[in-house]
């Protein structure tokens, strides 16, 4: 029995309408319900009650000498970020690479010359469990300094069964360890190994045949995803992984369209996968086709940013009705960065996205598009404390006051593990 | 007498070479000397000592234990950055235009509506000198949470005599009371106030005859500047706004060639001003013309990126061998952001800059640009102890891991006012 905490009178709290069912979508992306003087009760690691703080404070009178009290007052309250799309498990770090890309050199170039993805895979390879845990663990607390409290994270740099399964062990011995909650995604269809460009085909059967079965059979992962592009795998070898991850319950994602129009948006929705990914040359029949078949756009802009292109047409998808995420695309290659509070900067300056709708996209949307939604990514009686107190007042200010994490408190499963904008000491890693 | 601080063994400390006299331009604006293993000793606010640590370490033997050690080991050690051109000084907010901003509106057009600066103007006239204190020092407080520790600040929002001494005197106070330095730029010729359009003249005049005399008497300022854009002030009119300040002592700046080509930069480089701020659309003769007569280009990318236009081509001034410094442009309306961390990930990313020259246009060249470089900008021996601790081993780590603040650590004259990203608790304001 931990002691309740009490966060109090906020100048915004975010609620959504309806939003645990399904992802928000058209103008109910936009449509905040933020309560003013807004406060929370939480106990044992779930809210208890959200409301205006008079009623907060009549309703719990008799216990508020026993609650840890947080004065939110000229501050925003916001369910704890949720990052959906991430590659956190990996060993190394590129910053020479940056140097090719600020001379024009793009991504499918510095791939095709054997750098790029093969170097982190060559290193996660050689990196033992524990140094993929030390890693990662970094950069999962400085998720949690920006305010993100749910991650997903891809395998997908080990690219046989030993080296994938240890990515996805690493990622659970997190999970279990660190405060931040991640959800396991298998990908080994990330890219063609170096030494399997000869017969793809055969590759693809190793994914299909050794690969999923064993990471299903041991439950380290709920999603299966795929890198469809020209040169990585096509639209037919990506539908081949997706349905024989479905057989052994693994649900479908993809990485499509990011480069060039190649049919991933469509292939998403007629397997009805989850979610489909970047979608920067999405063509409008894959757009709609998502729309109908109910997948969420995963957005990546971030990557676009780092990569100097431009971004996907955000305000097109949701005015076609797909329901919009947003996400990091945290990886050492093409968007090594943890700040999902600068990608929701990006969400309104480079998508054409609001304020309100870049929140949606970063809270119970993309908990939806890693089907947590039942329990995270809004401020609801009965969902998980995950929370964070921001240093603005108003939610158009996160995007207004851009470029800085405005991140002051973070409240993860009922416990405190960010104040005053650094980690409480007691954090586990 | 206070105690030495030995900041030992940084994985990077970064020095320049020869940059005192004059602004690094061309090849040595991209030319770091990194020092591995780097340290410095500090005594009394003032760089003692930088190299090795072994070096130091000998060096320092028999005062190792007075000295306040602080252990650097894989950071990236800094000069403390410079912001040369912000707009500190305001009263009020304005989220509210954000909005407009995102349905397409541009600043030109929201300043015509007699809305943007004018909405400024009326809340900085009306507030109180303590109040506009109070608001500002809470942003300078955030600059320094980026690494920020000095700044220049314009005047301009007051925009007659009382007003525009009420905001230079906030500054001075400010400068006296809180640990960033400022330099205060003169700029009652900011924006023709709305009640003086009828004859524009009239008002250069009056900044002319009235304000630039009584800010000089009064020791208020060291710099002068101008908007110098269609529908604000003529080459002609800012020609002699500057002119007039030259004669009471005030150096030039100027605001050119932000939305179109308007002969800003040639002007300046008439005048021989110390910088031409903007300049996302000068003439290539205007930046030739710059470089021949040394003036700086401050280049401000944040406010392209928050009113979604084109960055200035920084890649082809370094070319040009114009010296390059950047700013967050901090005010309001167009940029409301202390990151200037940010600005440099726009350096790279949207100007082509490099890593090494986006460090050098934020801390030596900074300097330049105010006339401060004979103390600050660089970690010399004998210059103020103004530094930045980085939570990155590598300078390309900055921006490589772009949209994040790494401020780890902040010594400002010799004082440690930032420890693991917080603000100490004893800072005066
Ligand atoms: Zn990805
Ligand atoms: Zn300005």
């Amino acid at each position: 029995m931990t002691r309740p905490i009490y966060i109090r009178n906020a100048a915004e709290l975010i609620t959504f309408a309806g939003s645990s069912q399904s992802p928000l979508t058209g103008a109910a992306m936009g449509e905040l319900h933020p309560i003013a003087n807004g406060s929370i009760w939480i106990e044992n690691g779930v809210i208890q009650a959200v409301d205006r703080d008079e009623v907060i404070c009549n309703q719990y009178r008799n216990q508020l000498g026993d609650a840890l009290i947080i004065d939110a007052s000229e501050k925003l309250v916001t369910p704890g970020l949720v990052d959906p799309h991430t590659h956190l498990v990996f060993a190394g770090s590129r910053e020479a690479e940056f140097d090719m890309r600020l001379k024009g050199r793009s991504y499918m170039d510095i791939m095709e010359a054997g750098g790029g993805i093969h170097a982190t895979t060559t290193a996660t390879r050689q990196a033992s469990k524990a140094q993929l845990i030390a890693e990662s663990a970094h950069r999962l607390d400085r998720f949690l300094l920006h305010g993100v409290t749910t991650v997903e994270a891809k395998s997908g740099y080990g690219l046989n069964l030993e080296h994938e399964l240890k990515q996805l062990e690493a990622a659970q011995e997190l999970n279990e360890k660190h405060p931040v909650d991640i959800v396991s995604t298998f990908m080994g269809a990330h890219v063609i190994p170096v030494n399997r460009r000869e017969n793809p085909d055969h590759f693809v059967d190793e994914v299909i045949n050794e690969m999923i079965p064993e990471v299903a059979r041991r439950g380290l992962a709920q999603f299966n995803d795929v890198f469809c592009e020209r040169g990585v795998f096509t639209p037919e070898q990506s539908r081949r992984i997706l349905e024989a991850g479905v057989v052994h319950g693994l649900l479908p994602k993809i990485h499509a369209d990011e480069i060039e129009p190649y049919g991933g948006a469509e292939l998403a929705a007629s397997l009805q996968a989850v979610s489909a990914d970047h979608l920067l040359k999405a063509s409008h029949a894959g757009i709609k086709a998502m729309a109908t078949a109910g997948v969420i756009a995963v957005l990546l802009p971030g990557t676009a940013f780092f990569l100097m292109t431009a971004a996907a047409d955000g305000r097109r998808m949701i005015d076609a009705g797909v329901p919009v995420a947003l996400s990091t695309d945290c990886n050492p290659g093409s968007s090594p960065t943890v700040s999902l509070p600068f990608i929701m900067n990006l969400g309104c300056l480079w998508m054409g996205m609001t304020p309100a709708e870049v929140l949606a996209a970063t809270t119970i949307n993309a908990a939806h598009a890693i089907r947590c939604a039942d329990r995270i990514g809004s401020l609801e009686v009965g969902k998980q404390a995950d929370l964070v107190i921001h240093n603005v007042s108003d939610h158009r200010g996160l995007q207004y006051h851009f470029g800085s994490n405005h991140t002051h408190t973070v409240v993860k499963n009922g416990k405190i593990v960010v104040e005053a904008g650094s980690l409480v000491s007691s954090l586990p890693l």
